[in-house]
């Protein structure tokens, strides 16, 4: 879900391509709690997703890209230039497995605290065959249609989600026989199991965690068709209308949660965290026009521009945060580990994470830190697009700047994003000492982080890190 | 699992068919608690699996034949002279639904008194499009593995469990993708996840009911190669060496939980009862000569002579079952909703089941009750065999004597089971007033249990009643 995949805006105003979108309840979250329109997650999924599991970078970690179904097996697309470095393919595992990364989640932490942890929906944090690929292995004590999949076969209850015999891939969901052949959406379902699952806690009068993974939104494109119909009469083409319909679906999930919430008389007891895993898709199987979708900001999933790692976050904590305010700190994926674990008063090492704790922000909303390194990393090449950063790409955000490294170009690009959101006017001629500083950052931040770089087939040398293209 | 597939005898003695087995951690469980030596359940898995949840008996619910995967489709063999009544073919459900039988669970009584309800393996409540299909519908707080099917498609994680693109069928089983390609068993990967979800409750410091219904012992009857090649070289051949191999994996898993329980401290803790769903298999599948396998029983699964409906059953509840004991009281499966309930201390309305506590059992060795009504029902043809009391039939169990009603033949016979547990010497007509008595109690039983009978085809009158058949 991109930053502008939404009826709520993150930016300053209300864009043409907000306008598009119903989010009602999305609307109400942020009523009530903050936005943070500075959010930032990694260009595609799994390096989010376990970034916030483990708390830990994605540069650190060598999760830098999706992971596949089949274990042991790279999603690189070919590419004949750059070669992608031996990367962590199987994702994150509570154990030590080959090729994956080893670490605790917090979701473990909040367990052995008292916490009843519930997964549903999407996992995606390691392949199949390996520990990653359970959620139960993650620390959580229930778990529904979690697995290595990172989208759905179908969202159709009468297609059984992909579990028709014949048809049948790895991208079928598991464990949801009650819903098969039914006119039941996967997004629904899984939002009336997620329902159940908080009810059983509530009953025992016992903390609960939810980690409510939506398939939606996410290839395949297929209508939600509660709302379909809406937004073709909008005029949109069929597939941002079915795109828009999974966004509306996923909006009243969110609805019916906080409904069901204050039903219980939870509503002030909760504490409800809204974030997206990678920016907007805009390629060619969203619809509409190409690396339009994400405007005013550039490019979209996969690509180190804003379009691509800057995303929706709401976080309402009643009592505790203001209603209806924003904060502009600059934050990323790992900081959800120490916030979340700050919140529910657990003890871990903050110094063993590189998230910070987003809880001072929130306590205070005159405390914001713009000047931290946010590093992005993407030493592949994710489809046949190469354009727009959307491929062999690192990127620094720090205060106003942004640095990008276009590694397979050469050539590193600085933007002023508090001014120039879009990306438009690469100022690294103008203000050449800023980006020697910026690249130096950027370099610091990738070696100290141990990270992988790919490397030019023809010499079998490794790309150079950034601050070695000024020197 | 049939009274006779373990090396624990639960007869007088040793039989030559226990001699084939090797069961050393029912051994144990026995020594540590009390054998049942008469404890019946239904002739077919999914009455006897709902009546444990339900606390009735499955002439009552109508769930009399297993269910089917898909919803409404019935299981019953063809027959030309018989018509199966119109049973709950779909089995349990928590809420009502069309072809179901409406009960709460006892699970969910657990759940709300604080237990983390789990489970895990076999389910086979209702069929796949209903509620009855997913564990967490009926106060299960976590499920691995459990939904409409009654056996997995393969016990081989090398196989996926079923789940390897192209070839995979409904009885896939779900959610263990962490073992797939890997050389695990079954019993072994769901007897892990049992283990990390007690794990879980007992860092919680919380009370858990652990649900485990091993999909061992089933068809297919795929061997546990950690234990085939023994069986073989013992002179079984391949079929009963791998019934046998089936038979000790899963005697390991429960020497696994034994030992997990032991080493977390909650060995004296912990409850377990030990108990199968239906007698064993003895038709041409199972290997071996076909009617053997329960000897000194009569007949085996689907029949209601004792091969069919008598079983294996321990119960060890430390400092309170004197260790090594056994008991001769008469329990039927309907008695665990009950038994489970006192023994946590829950509340529930004893009247509104048919189900008996046994906890008075437990409590004092002297206490029995032999003189209980137990009634059997199967008004369906189970498979082409229809000898031996496989199908339509009826049975009453009271004190030492049976009645065997066999429908199609209109034919009653007596035996006294005390003296003839192998149901060799037809003794009604040598005691026509003991039939007599026998009759109309099993007629009353039928009847103020609502008891569906088939219909002939030829008249489509109903089947009488036994009493009947005398008067």
């Amino acid at each position: 879900m991109g930053w502008m995949d939404t009826s709520v805006p993150f930016g300053d105003s209300m864009t043409t391509n907000n306008k598009k979108y119903h989010a009602p309840n999305m609307q109400k979250l942020a009523d009530e709690g903050v936005r943070f329109t500075n959010a930032y997650v990694n260009p595609v999924c799994t390096p989010t997703r376990t970034s916030i599991l483990c708390g830990l970078s994605a540069v650190r970690t060598h999760i830098t890209n999706w992971t596949n179904t089949p274990a042991n097996q790279p999603t690189d697309y070919p590419d004949s230039i750059l070669q992608f470095p031996v990367w962590n393919i199987n994702g994150l595992s509570p154990t030590p497995h080959p090729n994956a990364f080893q670490a605790t989640p917090f979701t473990e932490i909040l367990k052995n605290e008292g916490y009843f942890t519930i997964h549903v929906g999407k996992a995606h944090w390691g392949s199949q065959s390996t520990p990653g690929s359970d959620p139960l292995n993650f620390g959580f004590l229930t778990n529904v249609g979690g697995t290595s999949i990172g989208h759905p076969q179908s969202y159709y209850g009468k297609n059984n989600f992909g579990n028709k015999a014949g048809s049948i891939t790895h991208w079928a969901i598991p464990g949801l026989q009650e819903f098969y052949d039914k006119d039941i959406f996967l997004t629904v379902a899984l939002t009336q199991k997620a329902i159940q699952l908080m009810s059983g806690s509530i009953v025992q009068r016992k903390p609960f965690f939810l980690n409510f993974g939506h398939y939606a939104i996410h290839t395949p494109i297929q209508p939600d068709y509660r709302y379909f119909e809406k937004y073709l009469m909008n005029g949109l083409d069929s597939t941002e209308a079915a795109y828009a319909s999974l966004v509306e679906g996923m909006d009243k999930s969110l609805g019916d949660i906080m409904h069901f919430l204050k039903s219980k008389g939870q509503e002030d007891n909760t504490i409800i965290i809204f974030l997206s895993d990678n920016g907007g898709l805009t390629n060619s199987s969203r619809g509409g026009t190409r690396n339009t979708h994400n405007l005013p900001l550039r490019s979209g999933k996969g690509s180190v521009y804003e379009g691509g790692i800057k995303v929706p976050m709401i976080v309402k904590w009643p009592k505790m945060v203001r209603s209806g305010t924003k904060t502009n700190h600059h934050m990323m994926a790992e900081d959800i580990f120490p916030t979340i674990l700050e919140m529910a008063g657990a003890k871990f090492t903050a110094s063993s994470i590189d998230g910070k704790s987003l809880v001072p922000v929130l306590k205070n909303p005159a405390y914001t830190d713009t000047l931290r390194n946010l590093i992005f990393h993407y030493p592949h090449r994710w489809t046949k697009n190469e354009d727009e950063g959307i491929a062999w790409a690192s990127a620094l955000r720090r205060g106003d700047w942004k640095l990008v490294y276009l590694m397979k170009e050469q050539k590193l690009e600085l933007y002023n994003i508090a001014k120039d959101q879009g990306e438009k006017v690469n100022l690294a001629d103008k203000y050449p000492s800023q980006e020697l500083t910026m690249a130096k950052i950027m370099g610091d931040e990738l070696r100290s982080k141990n990270a992988q770089m790919p490397i030019w087939k023809k010499t079998g040398k490794k790309v150079a890190w950034p601050d070695q293209l000024i020197k």
